[in-house]
């Protein structure tokens, strides 16, 4: 019988088991001290992964997984985001993102500068500290039904935007480590991007308002379901090729949606949303290897990362943040503190690239798991005195 | 711009996309035909696979996301089962199941004999021909409300069986193929099969119901369905090592569910399902490749193969059904009929232990999906006059 357990349908099934097993356990032990039970779940992946338990390696089967998690996590998140609100704190959100990619930036450069690092490793590793996976901030604010909240709306509103900008970062570094910055492209990608998002962020709702007849008239069962999927599919494809990430597509394919939606579509989605999210959040800690860390001077270097990472997007996206109360320039400093797979993404491509080494590129993957593990409580703390929707909101006028 | 679109993550985007979407728009126009729409999803998967397309081909991921759909659909079946009812039919479903076993091996094997075709081959072929996929059955009959008839009951209980026997029949015929039957270790596999089935089968509602309290203690979100992921993943991974599909396991852990879920983990398996299930009825077309007809010969024993895997099933199964009406036996017999993925298992073993030859595999892939095509207009045929599980029922005394 040993043999069987070699099958690939075998091992999958155990895999599926393992991870969405201890991601759950240890969300309900950290829920019930008190902590947001998605970082027990990015724990999870860290105590299986290769720096701890070396259980589970990450597969391609993992991360596919993963990859439609997050995707569906950004969908969710836009299914509760009225489009009008996301464009009225336009302006604002416009200053944070630029803020806290000019902070970070420079912090990164800064520190490698100061640690006698070469030029380019130190571009590198401040394109990483510029990232912002606004995923773990929606989650959670969206679980504490926050989402209605102008900060809430600025801090996604922002994300968007610093997605664009990273992507422009990336473009210019990427580049320059090849030697050749090619500016026409450049710019076309940006025009390209802002239209893109421009574009189906304004008619997005209308276009989905006018779908509406059509799909009464389908004979497709959970048709609002499946005419969902495609436009989700269809707008993550779309964003990738105009040069985005992928979950700005599923963001606004949601956002689309967010005027029409029944309760069905909302209901169905959560089921794909909660089986598939574990294999994300996991998939954050199992890139965690500490082994560089024990390289002398390491240590100093990624604390000193560390503490960058978390107090420039803080003071970065804070200072950015015009025309709001203090309290909301912390929380949105704070929800746009978390690195997660994007920061993550950065410094592979820097390790591909043969510009990061491996202990570095393992510190700099840390330092985006941490970045992302240490918001969500901050984050629950930043809004313990805002109503959850539903209940008497703080400021109800602004609904 | 175009690097991007070469990046693993966008080809994973276009390809969910076209397989969706595709799936989607023909089981639309499949079902303004009136014939059921998987069967639309089935074909979209031979128009985009090699044989018509060669628009995309089966990858690792596809292969997951379908393994998913199919244990989900199972998971989702299970549900609807209560377990009292598949035991009070089990005798009747012994019979059909050993009716279903006999006659389709004794038609495969006789017709490669007929053709002239060596022992080994025609064995293979016959086990091919036993293999029992329940679950498109399974979803005509979920779709239309009829899984509380005493019929359905028995196609689903005899499914289970066949499963069981047709592992053995595997083990036999490999053992055969490689010169060694070891029936110790064939004995042993039967035994442990027996008991999980129907351990599980008996205990497993009990001991979910001993659950609820634990669960109701648990601050977790979406703790109910938590916990069915992880009997789902448990199951269907014991389910594997003792020797059996994993979708038995499946549907196992959903029967143990079925006494006490409530709407909400209904809804959220229904999500999972909606968004998995055409990747696995897709992928059952993806495997049809038909240039092993053109060679001479191949038409005429393809034919032969089909007419008798169609026959088989519906008399073998349909005489083994004691104790039934006429209509009954062959609404049995239709239900069993779609060899769906687990004979294309079997076809997959026959090519890679260099028995069956890759025309020989492509005839019997085609078999196995023509028979998973025809079977739902059938049975929708077959249970036109038996009422949906709410309206007024046939007999409603057996429920």
């Amino acid at each position: 019988m040993d043999h069987l357990l070699l099958t690939e349908s075998a091992q999958h099934t155990l895999t599926l088991l393992i991870v969405f097993g201890l991601a759950k356990l240890l969300a309900e032990l950290f829920e019930r001290a008190r902590i947001p039970g998605m970082i027990g779940e990015i724990i999870a992946g860290i105590l299986i992964g290769p720096s701890v338990m070396n259980l589970v390696t990450p597969t391609p089967f993992l991360e596919s997984l993963a990859e439609l998690g997050v995707m569906f996590l950004l969908f969710r998140v836009g299914l509760e985001v009225k489009v009008q609100e996301l464009f009225s704190v336009g302006l604002t959100a416009l200053t944070v993102a630029i803020g806290g990619v000019l902070l970070p930036f420079a912090c990164g450069w800064g520190i490698m500068t100061a640690f006698g690092m070469p030029r380019l490793q130190g571009i590198f590793i401040g394109a990483a500290m510029v990232a912002t996976s606004v995923g773990i901030t929606a989650q959670v604010l969206s679980a504490r039904r926050v989402l209605w909240h102008r900060s809430s709306q600025t801090i996604l509103a922002a994300a968007v935007i610093d997605d664009v900008l990273g992507l422009l970062v990336l473009a210019l570094i990427t580049g320059f480590a090849k030697g050749e910055v090619n500016v026409k492209d450049i710019a076309m990608t940006t025009v390209l991007t802002i239209a893109f998002v421009g574009l189906v962020g304004y008619y997005g709702t209308k276009a989905i308002r006018h779908l509406a007849p059509v799909e009464k008239k389908m004979r497709l069962v959970e048709s609002e379901f499946s005419i969902a999927m495609v436009l989700l599919f269809t707008l993550s494809f779309a964003a990738i090729v105009v040069g985005v990430a992928g979950i700005v597509g599923a963001f606004l394919a949601g956002m689309a949606f967010s005027d029409s939606a029944g309760q069905r579509l909302r209901d169905l989605t959560s089921g794909a949303t909660e089986l598939l999210l574990p294999f994300f959040l996991v998939g954050l800690g199992l890139h965690v290897e500490l082994g560089g860390l024990r390289e002398p001077g390491m240590l100093a270097m990624g604390g000193a990362l560390l503490v960058a990472a978390i107090l420039s997007k803080l003071i970065g996206c804070g200072l950015g943040a015009f025309g709001v109360s203090f309290k909301d320039r912390i929380r949105i400093g704070v929800g746009m503190m978390p690195r997660g797979e994007v920061g993550m993404v950065v410094a592979q491509l820097g390790l591909t690239m043969g510009v990061l080494t491996q202990p570095l590129y393992g510190i700099l993957v840390a330092v985006c798991v941490v970045t992302t593990i240490v918001a969500p409580p901050l984050l629950a703390y930043c809004y313990r005195d805002v109503a959850a929707e539903g209940e008497d909101q703080e400021f109800p006028s602004m609904r």
